[in-house]
């Protein structure tokens, strides 16, 4: 089995940056009640109190139980509690039941946070090793993905209340034009893709390798709401032409009309009624910007029957395609799109009218073509972290770029997110691909 | 349709009445969290903080909606949100997303409570008439059989909590003995069934009517903990020959070999190492106490058990049965058993060697023989509390007596009870029949 | 436990009997091919090969096996293969999975009917015993109950062809027109129910006693399907108030809005395009015939619309009621309906104009307000043949008076059907009763 | 999109070959009795005479229908009842009710058959042109397809009987030793895969593409049942380490412990008492045969713990590394393994010493790395038939190489099947691969 990457950060630099990452997970959930984060809203979330707790525990079982000299748990019982899925730390609390656990109650849950906080500052001032960093700083990464699940579990939980309550009362939408859509062309031949030298990257970005791209294009930017409302109005979800065959019975199955959260309670002359629920509470349909919240199943049909309105040979990129694109981006993949730091919370228009690539990073995580595979060669890391990413390479699909949910530091160009066909309830999107 | 009785009750009393039970209400939340408040733990079960505002809900759409002079609701959107199953009133919240409204949150909820206290307060000085009365005093017993809910859909989320918590962390247990049981013959022939007279009843208790009975006996005391042991040790989980069809499919399906919140996590010398969840935690079983928290199928099993064990035409009792030795009982039906005001929250052994019938009040819910139907000459009441207790006349059985839960002036002779025949979640034990 | 009746049959006769009942069970399936007797078309019903297996099971566990000196089962493995529900006799071929055996085929299981026939013959000629006798009686009895489920399960294989195939493709239906419906009274007081003396009846009709009846009056006929269209046209499948609330969960759940085998494919100028699914075929709905193929919700909620319509207490009659006027009707009973014999296999229209109860007996079964439970003192036969009916008391209710797929000698005024509360694949119809 | 490619096929001789293939399709359903042609076993499996009359509807729908002059449909209800998922060509009957589908009788879909053969040859007689040509081949290899499925569908539903029939009796397996497995070793680089040139190929063998191969080997020879015994010898079904996390949640949640149709009820002795169904009746496991009836999951998880045994970087092969071993081989890719043509209808042992790879065709399925996606540029074929491959590239994984039960010219080296991870009824087995 693979070892992981060894990293020589240094000691007091990484207990700020473990600092940091803690406290904006505290600051995310701050603007909620114990109730709103004791509840699971559905077998895929997580209650907002469990997270607070999971990562917690990834520190305290994968650090301090190691690192800390006369370890002794905060209570023997979190160990099996909040282990997620584990299966080389033992057993777990059944997923499907996170949201029954009221006790210990929210107020614990923090006084577990702080306490592990306080060791690992502790043990940081006398300790460092690569191995301790590198656990630390996957501990780090790890806390970051959960502050994304953290917001779109909570996002379902309160688009279920008939009162459409908002997480952040105000609507951060500025008045600007979402610029037409056009191709940036790439030629193909030899290129790389996985994770290149230094800085923190999962073991499933490795190993770098080699493969061949055919000519393609990608689009500058995401489709649009505009856009989607369009293959709405043709009868997008109507027609079993544009999916696939599993797609056209999920359709079917559960009587879709529309990407998740829409419902058709607006005033009619805006977007035919179209509303849509934010984290800022319901609001009207904005066409200029990016659609969000599809599953691969749609983002795929909608590929389709773009394509044959323009008689093109347009398709959904691969993850390869999309990570040799965003190689060329340099710092721009940061800077261009909408992260977690906007407190934007919803996938932003287009703010400027700049040629080339546009938002690959953040707002909308882009659905690819690709199915979630082991690169060749791949290896898992040694112990129970290597639990973390290989054995959840199947039957999901690709996701490139992070979100308006995503923190700005956590994304690279060859970082690979993952979702079964049907999920819906990230913050995902798609971008159009065309062969030459 | 009919007209509900009405009562000639002083107003002042009624005010009175109304604040004590409303004070109780929020007494059994006392002891809990806002998160142990939110959660539904299972379909038939509902949060909490859903009780404490449903049964709100109830004096404010059935009493101030009607008399309340220049009504305004709290919310208007409560409405809906908080209507259990009153097709009258209109739409109702899907009672299995009942978990998921975490605002309002409890403090709302209590704040709503308050104000509708004083609104109800206010209305009783100013306004008296028998349909107001009648629906106030419908209202309060709504809210004692909320009581009795609360605190066993309470019990079932905590169970699931592998913590183990306690909502009151004492256990009341004295060490008295059961008394050996014995039977009280009735000698059949005619007799009366349903409300008589005075006071309150359902809609359900009514009309009075004559019926013939059998000869029969009734057992002295429930079955208790110890008798069911017997029952358990001699395979009763494992032979079709004591279940009915439904019953044996319903026992493998979930692969069942004890009641509810058994758990055999104990010291293997104390009765085989079996444990009880209670509302004081997780305890050993204690064989001197009625059994509780079995379904109707385990009552009928295990009378079908005892029958061929002591070759005696042994069964459950009919409901008509039952009311007719109820009738004989007078004050002692309120005075033997142990009701929520004893605060032990859990059946208690015979604690007296009395002869005689003992406990048929409280204590344990006991499953009748008899299916839940109208008595001959049946009607409804009218309007929207029409839909109290009719439209479930139905694939259900009937229990008697009341529970270590019910508040004890909530209990009568002629009081009907009714749950599926797998439901067990209640505090439902069963007392023996035999054919004479 | 109990003892089933001894009969005292002319062995001759009893010889005779067997085989014109055996005949007729093979006649039903003669229009058959092997696909048709091959497939089961949902978990309650039976492919038409497993009815004729089943049967022949009886005989050769209860009596052969028994009674026949040098017993050997034609094949061992059908002992467990062909055993319906009787865990006295050992294991069962799991229920769903009754259409999976292609092998025996038909002509091998016909063979294995034609030998138990021969042997079953044999023994009569040289044995003859009361218990012997009792229980070729009961495997006549249980046979004919099969060719009545043998003709509702190939009915509901039949529906689900987009062909709509026939059975028997003549239609028999003549122009008689429907009486007006009027009412019988009767004064209540002092009855008896359950079987009298003489003649063959299950264990569930027993023990005959006495009960008190209210004064009531019963529907000279059943509901026709003229009148069921108007309780559809009034919106009847649409309005909660005429349903229990488990009723109207199974109405929305399967988006119900007519009787089973109903579809809207015809001439909307005729009954307003409503067709049925007969034994002849898809034919327009005929509004002269008794409403046929209804669930007890369905019964009951007519009954409460029509209630309302007439304000008058209408309600379904119980089966104390039922089973007392059929008892005033003495062979009329078995006169005035149509059975089996008569080929129809569809409920047909009063055919004189008589006063007084009319189609007591055959056509459809009527749907009772009685749950189905043991009576008075009842015990079930002993040994495995016990578990005939005892073990279904309960969830279920009851329904009286055989249909045109009934044997008409197999009825009697004592005679107790059941199913579930949303079952509707029999012959299932409404009478209605009123309070007096 | 795309147009199917064209072939200059000799009428006669394409004549010819419909008429060799349709009397295959014949001879397989030749030992079967109308009722085993009749049942639905499960969701994935279709009855035999659906298959028998699907085939059919395939010629007279694409082919007759478009270029038979005055073309009148035998049944014009067959266009909707036999078309499988071809939504061009309008509404399916469902595919759960496949075997409720009695009538047409299996004598009306040979009759069925026959003409439509009739017509065929007729039409061939006089038009020719490349369109016929190529849809004549393509229903060919589609009945092709056909014939293993209703092999595999026959068996699952055979394999449910309890007393174990024979599709046909004899048991065919010689007494040859298993050779050991070997290596075979690729020193990667640029490769081609898809469709080259001459001959059919489906549309998802295109277009032919060049790619990067890593250095690699794989196995000489299949996985066999003895090296399966080990696997679960050593726990595998009870050891999460080997399995992917969905894949161990489906072997929790089906219990399971070996591959599909085995049971341990056979001489302890003989390994451990397994057996086997095989269409010649159930028979001890064979440990020198290729292990057959294992899911993508069990596949995967024997890769991955024989990699921990050994040692070394064994995983499957991707499909890329399977076909161009595959090109390799010539002629040997169809004469090494057993194909339908043996008749032996499951998987041999090697019967020969010689080096190199062996059995890469016939026998078993080959799961492979690699999901089942589009190469880069596919096009499905213009018109309904566009919807044979296409539609179903989600959530698969690839199988290469043909099955004891694929006709032997079938198989391509560009050979593509694809099942989701879970399904284990068809002849599908693994070979391994290495990391160099």
């Amino acid at each position: 089995m693979n070892t992981q990457p060894r990293h020589h950060l240094n000691a007091s630099t990484l207990a700020q940056r473990y600092a940091q990452v803690r406290a904006t997970t505290l600051a995310l959930a701050a603007p909620l009640s114990e109730a709103d984060c004791q509840v699971q809203s559905m077998l895929d979330a997580s209650p907002t109190k469990w997270h607070l707790a999971h990562v917690t525990w990834f520190f305290e079982t994968f650090i301090l139980e190691r690192f800390e000299p006369g370890f002794r748990p905060f209570h023997p019982a979190f160990r099996m509690l909040f282990n997620s899925y584990y299966q080389g730390v033992g057993d777990q609390h059944p997923r499907a039941q996170r949201g029954m656990i009221t006790r210990p109650g929210l107020a614990e849950v923090k006084a577990w946070r702080a306490q592990v906080d306080a060791r690992i500052d502790a043990l940081l001032r006398h300790t460092s090793n690569d191995e301790l960093n590198t656990l630390l700083e996957l501990g780090l990464q790890h806390e970051q993905q959960h502050q994304e699940l953290l917001l779109t579990d909570l996002k379902h939980l309160l688009a279920m209340n008939p009162l459409n309550p908002a997480y952040h009362p105000q609507w951060p939408l500025s008045s600007v034009v979402a610029a037409p859509m056009d191709w940036v062309a790439f030629p193909g031949g030899t290129a790389h893709m996985g994770h290149t030298g230094d800085g923190f990257a999962f073991d499933n970005e490795s190993p770098r390798h080699e493969l061949l791209l055919p000519p393609h294009a990608l689009a500058t930017r995401p489709v649009t709401h505009g856009e989607w409302l369009a293959f709405m109005d043709d009868g997008g979800y109507r027609d079993p032409r544009w999916w696939m065959a599993a797609g056209w019975d999920w359709v079917r199955t559960h009587q879709l009309e529309a990407p998740l959260y829409w419902r058709r309670d607006g005033d009619p002359a805006r977007q035919g009624g179209w509303t849509n629920f934010t984290l800022h509470g319901r609001v009207p349909i904005d066409p200029r910007t990016p659609v969000v919240h599809i599953s691969w199943f749609e983002a795929d049909a909608y590929a389709r029957w773009h394509a044959e309105q323009t008689s093109e040979p347009i398709r959904l990129p691969t993850e390869a395609e999309w990570e040799h694109a965003a190689q060329t981006l340099g710092t721009a993949l940061h800077t261009q799109g909408n992260f977690l730091e906007s407190g934007a919370l919803h996938p932003m228009p287009l703010s400027r009218s700049g040629a080339g690539l546009q938002q690959m990073g953040g707002d909308v995580w882009e659905w690819t073509a690709s199915a979630y595979l082991p690169y060749p060669g791949y290896r898992p890391w040694a112990g129970a972290v290597g639990e973390y990413n290989g054995k959840f390479m199947v039957n999901q699909m690709v996701l490139r770029g992070g979100s308006c949910a995503t923190p700005r530091e956590h994304i690279r160009a060859s970082y690979r997110n993952f979702f079964p066909t049907d999920a819906r309830w990230q913050f995902s999107g798609l971008r159009l691909a065309r062969d030459a």
